[in-house]
């Protein structure tokens, strides 16, 4: 069978696996950390080291197997004709074409698409929202991506900048947020903000197990440790993750209401959390959205948890190169 | 020239003109108070003697033209493929098949969309919008509708409820809204909210001339008067002009976040104020929007008032009929 090399790249991690065209496996999926410090080219060189390293055993484990081409996954703004990345600070990378470089490298042809999209590509397709003509993702993590399925076509806008759901204000005169913007669902809900939120909860005398996990450094606080002392029955972190849910039931019901979808897929490591994240979620969801959009539209994780942006930056090679 | 009979109807007025093949020209324009007192088929009585007036004047006026069926856009929730409005406390309707009884009683196909998706379609087909591939209308009234074109398509959703942008939460603890959500924009921009803001602030000290424009009965006071003594100088009404656009602007950046659109067209009364409301609904757009997504967008006031409902019915029967 044919396959596509998915390469999903992350501020913190890299991530590239070899997808087979009907998008049920991955062979050769490599991980490493970003390595951003090292500077741009340093991130260009070490994904194209493990490019050819799973192209390699992509060859090993399946001789007639060809690998077509190249769906790249990044992070934006970015401009998916001209294949070039405008601006990641993470990164490192302004203006960079690395569409055309990692093409030209590995001599095959080469998609490039904002790693939010990739991620609902691949939930879409073989994932949480297969089959469905009208989808959401809602990645949490670091910041907060989104995708949109409208029509069975994943939606770019005009500017190839749609679907920055984690920068929906949701508190007109809310927290300021990392874009400069008050108010955004990021500044609530995306890791970073779930630990802030703990910290400052902390410093104003809140009772918890927390101090104690991070040996009293407050800055070593994370999403994690917040989610695992929940799990633990710390009062506190249950708060935080209650009040999590709440601010992603408010953007979740905002985008039911916008855009009446089958289906809402929420992806990233806060998933874990299961009911203690998606009861109160769902609960807020149909506090605030129209019955009949709520009625329409299923609330899930995500199915593909490390590979939905491999496997949708490969779908979206397909789509554009088929 | 061919013509297609559009049908607003309003829960406080009922319009219906007969627009040509082209959008371009709009014969026999009625408009008559929607009278929904007088129960549910007085309502459909009045649009059937409303329609064959229009028709009768349509075809004196160009004996050659034909009517060739029959567009019509009402509030809803409702549902498109049967054609029944399903609940609209302002009408008295309940699961009323609006489109059959129509297209039965005048022998005309017929087909049925959202009011405020019709004033998109409008906009989109002859008005601010045309051309677009992607835009959105937000217009306000008693409430706050909203219309989404994506990839030149109407987008309805999986339940025909898309584009309840009214509906978006903008204050997470906000207002309480007639939805019986808190914060949803309609609670702070919609023509009520308007009113009750004002309303508030006098009866908190605020100095106005605007008590003395509705002789001391505050519960007089409307939207329209607000904007009318803005226009006069008043500060008190300035100062609820520049929130009202402040509101706006958050709903209109969030809808730029999600959609990336190249045109928000802004319909209803309220445009009338001018840059009094579109210079501080851009300026705060700008302070929340992503600079690509507000580089790739106008916003712009509707260039059909009064008749975008109309026209966009028109315009949905020809493209589910033609």
């Amino acid at each position: 069978m044919d396959y596509v090399l998915g390469i999903d790249i992350g501020g913190t991690n890299l991530v590239v696996g070899a997808v087979s065209r009907d998008g049920q496996s991955v062979i050769g999926l490599h991980s490493e950390p970003t390595g951003a410090v090292h500077g741009a080219n340093h991130v260009i060189e070490r994904i194209l080291g493990m490019a050819r390293s799973t192209i390699a055993e992509t060859q090993a484990a399946l001789p007639s197997g060809r690998v077509i081409g190249v769906g790249i996954g990044s992070p934006g703004p970015l401009d998916t004709k001209r294949g070039v990345v405008i601006l990641t600070p993470n990164l490192g990378w302004t203006d960079m074409p690395v569409r055309d470089r990692i093409a030209e490298a590995l001599e095959l042809p080469a998609s490039l698409d904002n790693d939010a999209n990739c991620a609902m590509a691949g939930e879409w397709w073989v994932g949480a929202a297969r089959g469905a003509r009208h989808a959401v993702t809602f990645t949490l993590g670091t910041g907060i991506g989104g995708g949109i399925v409208v029509d069975g076509r994943l939606l770019h806008g005009a500017s190839d900048v749609a679907a920055e759901v984690g920068h929906m204000t949701i508190e007109t005169n809310g927290r300021r947020c990392g874009c400069g913007n008050d108010g955004c669902l990021e500044a609530y809900a995306s890791g970073p903000a779930i630990a802030r939120r703990t910290i400052e909860a902390l410093q104003a005398g809140a009772e918890s197990s927390l101090p104690m996990i991070v040996h009293g450094d407050l800055q070593q606080l994370t999403a994690q440790t917040v989610y695992g002392a929940a799990a633990a029955g710390d009062p506190l972190a249950l708060e935080v993750v209650q009040d999590t849910a709440k601010y992603l039931g408010v953007g979740v019901a905002n985008l039911i209401n916008i855009l009446n979808p089958e289906v809402v897929v929420i992806c990233g490591g806060v998933t874990k959390a299961g009911d203690r994240l998606f009861t109160p979620l769902k609960r807020e969801v149909n506090r605030r959205a129209f019955k009949p959009a709520v009625q329409a539209c299923r609330i899930v994780p995500g199915e593909l948890p490390g590979t939905a942006g491999v496997i949708g930056a490969a779908k979206v090679f397909l789509d554009t190169h088929a």
